[in-house]
């Protein structure tokens, strides 16, 4: 008889323990996809990949890449049979990216050939500029064309080698060149620097943006919301246009993207100047908006600010000129890209979202917010996370302790982002999804997740013909898991 | 008018955004304490040292220190003034707090110059042993008298610092040398294995305990629960006894120090013997507990399982076996030490709960179980919280991303404990509260956050006359306000 008791007990505990463990699985993101037969199958597949490789670093952890700097297994995840899987499964829109961080340092490098360009060289930094003639503006040290440059030196291949460091945070040593926050940050900010003349000259620009629509297209992505300074472009004349030119320049080049590619669902820009100004420049920053959406109504997702939040230029700062434009224009702020709790840059998550906020950039900080993120679930916010960003700039190590797991624990509206990739050598979104799928997300997280994730990228956007997108999205997702299960079956 | 309108918008959304951040800080753990004026005077005095010295931090990340390894801004930390305040601060309980690695590495070293103490060096390791004659066991390679050993070879000084290098992890490139999890667990276990000889002769380990007693007493801990593996203790006769006499020899001893030191309030004993072991011998564990308790009924707090939760001996696989106890013997167990999410050391939080754990060891993987939390919290279970033991063994390398910093924002049921403080050469809970104040929790949080800290860790202890404490908590603490106001004002 005690025996029974015992052993009755024993059930109850065994079936406590699994019952909550299986209602938090069945809360998380992804919880609520039901797949279909073959999806199962798929399923099966991505599953036992997934398996092997974590239970080998569970029980091996000095092999488990995903606990080591994003510069020391980048080059094996290209090897993964599941990254492979990852890129060709159809991912659905890339919603937070930054438009000259996207491309690869060689493909910048490849940039460098064109004819007129010139380069300075600085201590630290590099000009470039496109010209005619010798440029007369004043540069430090000297204009020389790189032409002339990369075959007078010692070796085109040492030249380029040199070149391409300017084009990328990549480095062997990752954590001893970058030992703090400020150290990777100011070498990311110096990319944007030495780049702006090579990409700012206009046909560079077009170019640019035509191959980040190529690159999104070929990762299997199908719409595109695009971040930018709008920097003023130039041309071999000396022109030099406005930010709205800019703007034009992109709607005139997706435009004939969409006629090359009529598969591809376009693209919109989020105008995202830098965030360390004052408030009459942020006051004219809304006006630009106003008049790109005047001019090209449909193009315009809406306005940002950027640049490296614990520096300065809080939302709270801008908040009464902001408020005035928020039924007009759509924000989608960064917040809370930081690791600190309780500073200006941690509080800007209360700004976005008293903003109204349509998304929040990062959101790094909000699970120490248990109030905004209620706020942000009420509100049907999601949050664009960009795992691999923040551990290359320096927010998280491993990205086991992404605060990404929790919100997807959480079934927050969250959409996976990659930010700057070509910065870091990443495809424009499959390296983001992979270290979310076997990085962060629990081990028992599945297809359905991945499904979700690529859903809500959709779900989230600003895309026009959100239905029709959907519908497509429905049609590749298929044809995506019946050549998976055909490969295997 | 349309002024009027916009102008007040501007005030609710400022209002809204206020409204949002206070509403959590006034759901932070310690929000509910209600300051006294003097309270409020010394609150200014902490918050003036933590802001300051955070803004700094804030303004030039490269000369944040809790963002670097431990060992790194250890010796820092005892300049500071904040620091020698939390020192004096009466600080309730030590909870979570393992026996034979509470106390430096100095403080060991000096052990080994007690007579008759033997020693033997293999290639990595070293074997202790007390002897009225060279012992004859098999130790690899040769028994020598430290004694001997110390003055034959090249120099005292240089022995001695060779020695201590097995009694401590600090090393002075902590990243280099820990460059996974595995290598910083094997160099943490060997510490207990190296010492084992040298800590379990019998008078060692007596005055070890009383000098752990002594240390916490100084660090203005009034009452401890230590957690022990109870290892055979010897003498020098060869005489080897079981864990019943090594929780004897606790009493004994806890007893002679509340005679010499009245005004302490006492230890109680967690038995937590080795996990990786089979289910008989965690029957057998249980065996023992239950016996220590007929014993020392006063004496024995409860049960837990001790060694790295990833390398095995899930509580699953006990549980049929340790749910029959669950009535007889108070359960406190180590849970979720893992950055892992969903394998077996994820889950040993749900088991942990189902287990009915009147407090869970460091649980630091609970962050994302939102369904544990809500049981965490509805049980009121308190969670043992080790911040830089989880920085030192690798779950976490910036503190300001330790999990902690969410659950008190969520207000969750916390106490704050040190683990192995010795290990790494920290006081024997201040650091541990000043990391936490400094590192962790909000630039909000204030002293009533720490007070909060030091009630819970009496609330949630199992401290037999608990009214009594807590009535002597707040005479110490006002005392000690009152100190602190006096030398300002």
């Amino acid at each position: 008889m005690l025996f029974l008791v015992i052993s009755g007990n024993i059930d109850i505990v065994v079936k406590d323990r699994n019952d909550l463990l299986q209602k938090e699985l069945d809360l998380m993101l992804g919880s609520d996809i039901v797949l279909s037969d073959s999806e199962e199958k798929a399923n099966e597949i991505f599953m036992e990949l997934k398996t092997q490789e974590l239970e080998y670093g569970f029980r091996n952890p000095q092999y488990y890449n995903y606990s080591k700097h994003f510069f020391e297994f980048n080059t094996e995840i290209v090897n993964s049979e599941l990254f492979k899987l990852i890129q060709k499964m159809p991912k659905g829109a890339l919603l937070h990216a930054h438009d000259t961080g996207l491309l690869k340092a060689d493909y910048v490098l490849n940039l460098t050939y064109c004819d007129y360009l010139y380069v300075c060289f600085q201590e630290n930094n590099v000009n470039f500029l496109f010209s005619e003639d010798r440029p007369t503006t004043f540069c430090g040290t000297q204009w020389e064309l790189v032409k002339d440059k990369r075959y007078s030196s010692s070796g085109a291949e040492k030249f380029d080698n040199e070149l391409k460091k300017y084009f990328t945070l990549v480095t062997d040593n990752p954590k001893e060149v970058y030992n703090n926050i400020n150290v990777v940050w100011n070498k990311f900010q110096n990319y944007f620097i030495n780049t702006a003349g090579l990409f700012s000259y206009k046909p560079v620009w077009e170019q640019y943006f035509y191959d980040t629509l190529k690159a999104a297209r070929d990762d299997n992505i199908m719409y595109l919301e695009i971040r930018s300074v709008l920097p003023p472009l130039y041309d071999l004349k000396g022109n030099v246009f406005d930010s709205i030119a800019t703007a034009e320049s992109y709607k005139k080049i997706l435009d004939k993207f969409k006629t090359d590619f009529p598969d591809f669902f376009g693209a919109k820009l989020i105008y995202a100047p830098s965030r360390l100004v004052n408030v009459e420049v942020v006051k004219n920053y809304v006006e630009i908006a106003k008049e790109i959406r005047r001019k090209m109504p449909h193009f315009l997702a809406g306005f940002d600010l950027v640049g490296q939040e614990d520096l300065g230029g809080p939302i709270k700062d801008f908040l009464a000129e902001l408020i005035k434009s928020s039924d007009e224009i759509n924000y989608f702020f960064h917040a809370g890209e930081t690791n600190w709790y309780g500073t200006s840059s941690d509080e800007n998550l209360a700004d976005a979202i008293v903003l109204g906020a349509r998304r929040i950039g990062h959101a790094f900080a909000i699970v120490k917010h248990p109030l905004l993120l209620e706020e942000v679930k009420k509100k049907n916010i999601a949050l664009e996370v960009n795992v691999i960003s923040n551990a290359v700039l320096k927010l998280v190590e491993d990205v086991r302790n992404h605060p990404l797991a929790s919100l997807l624990a959480q079934n927050m509206p969250v959409v996976i982002s990659s930010d700057d990739p070509g910065v870091w050598d990443a495809e424009i979104l499959s390296h983001d999804f992979y270290v979310t799928f076997m990085g962060v997300a629990s081990k028992h997280a599945d297809l359905r997740l991945l499904k979700k994730l690529a859903l809500n990228s959709l779900f989230y956007s600003e895309i026009s013909n959100k239905d029709k997108a959907l519908h497509e999205f429905d049609i590749r997702w298929t044809k995506f898991i019946d050549s998976i299960v055909k490969d295997k079956w």
